[in-house]
């Protein structure tokens, strides 16, 4: 592969979506082609079996087959988009991919590790060059906000849930320690991107040597 | 599980319609509750994502999005019919299973092993008890009507791809001996079925012995 592939996982809130916007503006700037993507990447068929996923009337869907079907819609977007876009040499930058259905479906789903085989076959080895982890815990705010009293059972139970998946989270940066960047999103927008970009930097030398 | 699974493979045109018929009604006399299937199974997820893969206006449509869409549809016809009808304690014929998918997608179109994990992934656990194989090459009636001339390009494309199923039907034979029983399908119904109705009483003694 000729391009770079660069996702970026972590909660919601924790400034994927800005920091993905800096970075593409940072490599537009020393002359790469970048590609911006999210999931279901705007693929007619990736589209479609999400629709199919959030189709309020498929209430009965077991979640052995809604894991699969995620799987199924990522395989079309990196076939279709991510996969001929490297080949091109572009940098492809995406807002969450298979380490999110990892982390969610797999540790705090309790679906296990075979979320992760799936979803290898779904990527057919178009694995991330580079995964930044935006690392912010998920309740940071929500637990400053309830602290003066006691958080109710649905809280308590969507604490525990973003806690597996923080966990999942970790052990992902275990088992995709090469390819890992953790990034502490606590901090100004300017100095997260510093780091992001330095880290970037860092790989293509890197890359440019071997 | 209460209920007994039993599968039938093999090629098009090799009976396995009428002998599930007829072991349905052999049950039903011996007073057991008979459910038929055939995937996708009536299931209304299963159909939609059946209506997805044979939409012809997705012709982008990649062997790794297929692979994984069939094994959804699969997973969903297990968790809301075949799973439950077992529990209840009936007898599931069902026509072609995830063999099909392993012998048509991972052997004869190449995807490989990674086929026979990801069915496995779907299936949870709820593997046939017994597979009939219907043992009858795909092109024996082909072959003898072409007998006279050669046989043009089509014909023997189809044939190596016909030959690369049966070699991935003879792998399956190995890695899941303990359920496969291989039937001549060359024979007559009536010698079929009798043979059939033999194995399924043995594995019944069998399993009341253990």
């Amino acid at each position: 592969m000729k391009g770079i592939f660069i996702t970026f996982e972590g909660p919601d809130g924790s400034g994927k979506t800005t920091q993905i916007r800096l970075l593409a503006q940072y490599c537009r700037e020393k002359g790469y082609d970048v590609v911006m993507t999210r999931e279901p990447g705007g693929t007619p068929i990736s589209e479609a079996i999400r629709s199919l996923l959030l189709d309020p009337s498929h209430k009965e869907m077991d979640g052995v087959t809604e894991a699969l079907l995620y799987a199924a819609s990522r395989a079309q977007h990196v076939a279709e988009k991510i996969r001929p876009a490297l080949e091109d040499g572009c940098i492809v930058l995406c807002d969450r991919f298979m380490d999110s259905s990892i982390a969610y479906q797999g540790y705090a789903r309790g679906l296990g590790d075979d979320v992760r085989v799936i979803n290898e076959f779904a990527v057919q080895g178009t694995q991330p060059d580079i995964t930044f982890f935006m690392d912010l815990p998920a309740f940071q705010g929500k637990q400053r906000v309830a602290s003066a009293r006691e958080l109710d059972r649905l809280e308590q139970e969507d604490l525990s849930f973003h806690n597996a998946v923080y966990e999942g989270y970790q052990e992902l940066k275990k088992i995709y320690a090469d390819r890992y960047v953790c990034i502490d999103a606590s901090r100004s927008i300017e100095e997260i991107a510093a780091e992001i970009r330095e880290r970037f930097d860092a790989y293509v030398i890197c890359r440019t040597e071997e």
